[in-house]
């Protein structure tokens, strides 16, 4: 089977009767006529019960009636045989939203981990909003100065949970001001692919394909490193102002994708 | 006699000490041996008398005593010879922040603007801080919702003083979040230079010779749209979020510069 998709969220995403991110989770969970079956993992909330509830709710007002919880609030559940084998009966993952390190701290590295990678490479649709958004890339932003001139100092960076390895993705993008500090995680590595997801914005990354599709209702911001020609990302003292010089950076909104290889965006309207 | 040297300020400069940008801009205006003498325009402010002795006191600090107000607080006090011959007698000008529409509403197509424009072309070095800084541009942002994700509706544009007719600028940038005005001005025309300036940040341009500089404690953010190849800035309804591509975008701080022409930024340890 083929790589699964993966919804990548900016926070903040609709849950009412619209629930366009919501439907495409579940329209990506239902592909070939299968029934859509849903697990919430809550652990980067400290309010696990009431974020599965609030989902719960949000899934069954859009006609998905097989929501479960996948509570993992410590590290010896994560190893549990049970819940890894609960996992293998899902054809989505939803991880909502809270502290980053709270899912990395607890998953990373275990036996949920192991299977949700596996079931990933064979088809498993994960989505994630927030926290769970953060967490999907390898290199992971944890926190930094939002609304700062951009330094080295700007960024704290920590291991995420390694869905998309090339990139590193930023969420309540623009409400929070937070180029600066995507900005400097780029220039540290002009590899990676710098994504900023603004609140009732997602991606849907399909890396089998190699190309990206924006869904929901602002932009996506999207920072590649790839032709800066000066940086003093090395140089530079921690809190010294980062020069940085040629980044494209592109804004893209629902209807518009990009080609994960060449790195150019286009319009879906071009393709179709 | 050539173009005078604008200093333009991304707000909140240094006052105290070491006030690199208020040296910087007196060192402009004592060039070629003169003695600096300085007006401070506080049009922008409702508060204009303290905002003078503010100056006033900041540059006495640093070894310039001949400040004088540019007291112009009414249409009719722009149009008065008298103040005009007393702007003759400037090597340099200042422009204190506040309002950026109370400058161009008050002095705009005045004898005062005219003076100034006139003077700018013979040598006067002009400088201006946060709304002072705004106006300088023709094409100038006057409010748009930081921290929003960019649409049409993000920024409301007005005409500017005209100085630098190439760029449109913002200020107190990073700290207020304002990226996402800026791509929305220079979409809906991305022959303009778009500039982003930090708070205590400055730029010294040099429109005759061709070239910027940076000056102070943070960072330029250059938005440079003329490779752009798609947007949707004519087409999106007001509230629609933007879409943009290939923008390219360059983080300065102190120590480089761009090149005006081809729009390439250097570090000044390069070209010294």
């Amino acid at each position: 089977m083929a790589k699964g998709p993966l919804l990548i969220i900016g926070g903040g995403e609709d849950k009412g009767e619209d629930s366009e991110i919501l439907r495409r989770f579940v329209h990506l969970a239902s592909s070939g006529g299968r029934e859509a079956r849903v697990g919430v993992v809550t652990t980067a909330s400290s309010q696990g019960e009431a974020m599965f509830v609030a989902y719960a709710r949000a899934f069954q007002r859009i006609g998905l009636n097989r929501v479960e919880a996948l509570s993992v609030h410590h590290r010896s559940s994560a190893q549990d045989e049970a819940i890894c084998r609960r996992l293998e009966g899902m054809s989505g993952v939803f991880f909502g939203g809270g502290d980053q390190l709270r899912i990395t701290s607890m998953l990373g590295g275990s036996r949920f981990h192991q299977t949700l990678l596996n079931l990933n490479l064979e088809g498993l649709v994960v989505a994630g909003t927030s926290a769970g958004a953060s967490m999907m890339s390898l290199v992971m932003i944890v926190e930094g100065d939002a609304r700062q001139s951009p330094t080295k100092n700007t960024v704290k960076m920590a291991t995420g949970m390694g869905l998309w390895t090339g990139a590193v993705i930023d969420q309540h993008f623009s409400q929070r001001g937070r180029i600066g500090r995507l900005l400097s995680a780029v220039a540290q590595n002009p590899d990676i692919l710098g994504v900023g997801l603004d609140e009732n914005t997602a991606i849907e990354v399909r890396l089998q394909e190699g190309h990206l599709q924006v869904w929901g209702q602002a932009t996506v911001t999207i920072v590649d490193g790839r032709q800066i020609e000066e940086t003093n990302a090395s140089e530079s003292e921690d809190n010294q102002p980062l020069a940085l010089t040629g980044v494209i950076l592109h804004v893209l909104p629902r209807g518009f994708g990009m080609d994960l290889n060449t790195r150019r965006p286009y319009s879906m309207g071009d393709t179709l």
